[in-house]
């Protein structure tokens, strides 16, 4: 076997997997052939299988590079000494997710495949895995957060941190099953309405009935 | 043929639906064939096949029928005079599907049955239409409700309400991907991290900094 270089090798495997997310999108995990992603990449059998022994390694693949987009993005700021408010910090993530996808993608690229990685992994053992392993990374970056909002009084201490970060989580998967599936919302407007919500003034239970009755 | 009553008919179809129901929850929409589901209802061909044409059908029929629950246990609630905060509407919205779903039912089965529909309807046009319906019914009945909460002052009167609506809508969204995929969170977390959620106080970005600082 001829000596390739390090370049050449990663530039391959790019080649590969950037062929098989664009079928895998067009037709998704399961009518997507392993021929479908050769012609896509313009690649022979010989020179994929190098680098995947099968469509379920690819399939990995794709979703690891899918999740670790998401999760740089997020990494990016959620350090941060004092992180801004939930939908500064989503601003700040939708701006890295669009630098990181290179800027002639489709915005609905990412939350679609999203979608398909989520309902793949119900029967995917391997896949669930991988989603589970970031989903508790997130849980406890958005933990940490949570935690420096209820210091700087911007949460209700009292309320489980961990509670209030999966919620938090919860409307950026909102978001993403929005935008593959309807299109109709942009960053901007989820950010728009994040702010609105984290900033109501949402009476407690008790109260409820007579402030609505006061006016 | 045989005349038959409705009830009869009626509970025939019910049959087929809820074969149907737990051949896609086990194996995927893709995955089972028309063979498994006849199997799982114990019918025979002819039998289905006066109901339902095809598959896709069956797969349609299922999917608006839990569309249907989730739209069912909201309008019981939406349409009252003065709705309830976020959190207390979706708690009624979760009790409301646990009575609809039947009680020995897994609380993720309807979870799990949303994220394969939401995947599928990426390449299923009358899937995404029949998606596409009960979203705009969603989101105008969260509409009316966010006029209601502005109003009464819970939410700034100047915010989009469709976004905050949308933004609402997602949150559950998102409850849904996570207790589908990591069932980790019951819906009385949920409504602990929105309550808390909608009840922060949140500085407005021009003073974010010197409120942090402050501490």
């Amino acid at each position: 076997m001829a000596r390739v270089s390090q370049a050449h090798l990663e530039a391959r495997r790019r080649q590969i997997l950037d062929g098989a997310r664009r079928c895998f999108l067009r037709d998704g995990f399961h009518a997507a052939s392993m021929q479908d992603v050769l012609r896509e990449a313009g690649l022979s059998a010989g020179a994929v299988y190098r680098y995947f022994r099968s469509k379920d390694e690819i399939v990995a693949a794709v979703a690891h590079e899918a999740l670790g987009v998401v999760r740089a993005a997020l990494d990016a700021k959620a350090e941060a000494e004092e992180p801004p408010a939930p939908d500064e910090l989503f601003a700040h993530v939708f701006a890295e997710l669009r630098g990181l996808m290179g800027a002639g993608e489709d915005p609905r690229e990412l939350p679609r495949l999203l979608l398909q990685i989520w309902s793949e992994a119900l029967r995917n053992p391997e896949l669930a895995e991988v989603l589970t392993g970031a989903y508790a990374h997130l849980a406890g970056q958005w933990s940490r957060i949570v935690a420096d909002y209820q210091r700087r009084g911007w949460v209700d201490p009292g309320a489980d941190r961990e509670k209030v970060a999966r919620t938090l989580i919860g409307t950026v998967q909102g978001y993403f099953v929005q935008q593959a599936l309807f299109g109709t919302m942009c960053p901007a407007d989820f950010e728009e309405g994040l702010r609105a919500l984290t900033r109501a003034s949402v009476p407690r239970s008790a109260d409820a009935e007579s402030a609505g009755s006061e006016r």
